[in-house]
């Protein structure tokens, strides 16, 4: 199924010589015909590279032309020569756009620890310049120029339909298990040529990121460049959407995050399952994250999920330590919509089936239910495996 | 080299049929002559098994005169028949040592999800108040009691030289990382002959107990059971020690400590490295080890141990994640004494070097320097091999 390109957007990725496989592209160009209103959402690593820091200066905007993304090599460097780096590229990008210097953002992914080819990334921006276009080979070529160890690229959509006109809201993403000498990092790009002002779309983004990206694990590691870009270009037409209708556009932008996060999860290479994880009954969301996510990183939870080992202890016991008070005789908890623990007391079960259910599928699903109130998350993560850990310590032979 | 126990106090291991194999321990008893002090440091976890209540409501004390511990079958059931369970087998042991029913602690670790063989262990018990004794064969038997997926007893000592006697410190731990259906239980009884009131036990334990197993990481799944217990019974005679006298028990006392600690690290099966970390220039220690525990427990920082890569961006990133605020350009990192990263920025080094030195030995030395303080830890982790992981997803193959 074809995802459509928002109107008023422009995407090319090409390949400048940053990848050593030809056939790989290694650099996104994204243009709006009009100067559009940003969003960021950014790493809360202390450590940052410094594309992060010109996002974040940038961002909320009314006035950006253009995303760069360079894949291959990450800007990781957060000295003198990694900013004016950053600046250059998002300049050339802008220039490329037709918009002024400032009036781009920058997103890098790649090996860490050298500098940035800017030849060869100026180059890439002039030679993605000239094949801007708005159909699927200008997407997905867009997408897979963002591509580290991807092993697919990452597209979602939704078109919203409002009384007089339609929206469109379109992602691209990367991210996978920090395999080889890449960092982890999670980028992504969300256009839409819904119009919106600058703080509403900030707001709508932290919503989507809140339920989606924040909501993913792989291996528990936070990336030093994770980054979520918003660009709304106004493009559809018409108001900004309010009441009803914003709240539609939210619900369709949380889908299209979603389904990005869990592109990201399931591409974990050396992984065999995906996990969901459903908290729910907690006092509040933020100690139902804090929960879902210790379980999900938990060596031990991921490794018997591996096994297909239904291992209660091991769940309830990671809840345990999730630095959230709870009464530990509330806790319930299903396993593939079996039942292994009751009001705080493992209950008898048929071991075998269950495994069994987690070894056939690729799928699990982890419930938890608490006693402490209302709110609830969803979570994603993957298993641990032993090729997982080959793959990862492994890399330089 | 022999360790000695200290005076007034009798030990024994036994097997009392929990475990499968007649030639391992599962029940250690250990008696003092005289009611003891006693003080405990429990796991955080608020998931916990009965005998940490037990435990928790009966120290600090000034009349332990027996602690048992059972392995093979953990009492990590938090309902009734578990608590009636902790108490019974602690009124058995303080009966079988002659004590009233209150006057012993207990500790169990092993199998979960299956309620106490009460009929074995109080035939365990009585079998090991006729064994208790007071030399090597008495402490290693003690020792390997305790055991679950350890490979070796867990014995460290110290004899202090005070003014006018002697005063000895030997300690009984076990742990290694959770393999099998077992919780990583981290268990350790501290005897002394020292004279000390309830309230300074409970402090100086704190104290060693922050320096050594607080400092430790196998795979960061924090046990339901982990306890540290400590008699000291005051048979070495004379007033308790206060002053430079105190210091250097509480030196001795944290050596004891850490010795074990480090024993239970490098039991961790399925590891190739042991990980030394020194985290310094922090602005408070507790900064210091929430650094350190977050480098130690990132699967990509231990996966790159294993394959004897010298990743600075998994560690300073891992760093950058712990949720303590520092400057990033403040940072320095050495691994195997060979700088790869000073102030903020990756410096050049022969990274075959640095390889070969963490491929030829089994310990690796990471230090992290930051600029913000004069607060340091030093905290001990394993590496994470695909070995691990097969032996912690495949036990029921």
């Amino acid at each position: 199924m074809s995802i459509a390109v928002p109107k008023g957007f422009l995407l090319a990725g090409v390949h400048c010589r940053i990848k050593a496989d030809p056939r790989k592209p290694d650099l996104a160009l994204i243009m709006s015909e009009v100067p559009a209103t940003a969003a960021g959402v950014y790493t809360q690593n202390v450590v940052h590279g410094a594309p992060i820091a010109l996002n974040r200066q940038r961002t909320p905007s009314d006035r950006i032309c253009a995303v760069v993304i360079n894949s291959g090599n990450a800007n990781a460097c957060t000295g003198e020569r990694g900013r004016e780096d950053a600046r250059r590229e998002a300049a050339f990008a802008a220039a490329a756009c037709g918009g002024k210097e400032d009036e781009a953002l920058v997103l890098s992914t790649g090996v860490i620890g050298e500098f940035l080819p800017m030849d060869k990334i100026e180059q890439g921006i002039s030679a993605a310049a000239v094949k801007l276009g708005r159909n699927d080979a200008s997407l997905e070529s867009a997408a897979r120029g963002m591509m580290t160890t991807d092993t697919a690229p990452k597209l979602a959509g939704r078109t919203v339909k409002l009384a007089d006109r339609e929206i469109q809201i379109t992602g691209l993403a990367k991210g996978a298990a920090m395999i080889g000498p890449n960092m982890a990092t999670m980028l992504a790009v969300i256009l839409t040529d819904a119009p919106l002002v600058p703080d509403v779309a900030q707001k709508v983004l932290f919503v989507a990121v809140d339920n989606s990206f924040n909501c993913i694990s792989v291996e528990g590691h936070m990336s030093t460049s994770d980054s979520v870009l918003f660009l709304a270009n106004g493009r559809a037409g018409g108001d900004p959407p309010v009441g009803d209708e914003l709240a539609a556009f939210q619900e369709a932008l949380d889908e299209v995050c979603v389904e990005l996060a869990k592109m990201i999860v399931a591409d974990g290479e050396g992984t065999t399952h995906r996990i969901a994880l459903e908290v729910t009954g907690c006092a509040d969301r933020e100690s139902a994250r804090k929960i879902a996510r210790t379980v999900a990183n938990s060596a031990l939870v991921k490794t018997a999920v591996a096994g297909a080992d239904p291992n209660w202890g091991r769940i309830v016991s990671a809840a345990g330590y999730a630095d959230v008070s709870f009464d530990p005789a509330g806790v319930c908890l299903a396993v593939n919509d079996t039942v292994l623990y009751r009001d705080g007391v493992p209950v008898d079960f048929d071991a075998d089936s269950v495994s069994h259910s987690m070894r056939g599928g690729r799928d699990v699903l982890i419930r938890l239910e608490l006693a402490e109130g209302d709110a609830a998350v969803r979570f994603w993560t993957t298993d641990l495996t032993a090729e997982y850990v080959r793959l990862n310590a492994d890399y330089h032979t």
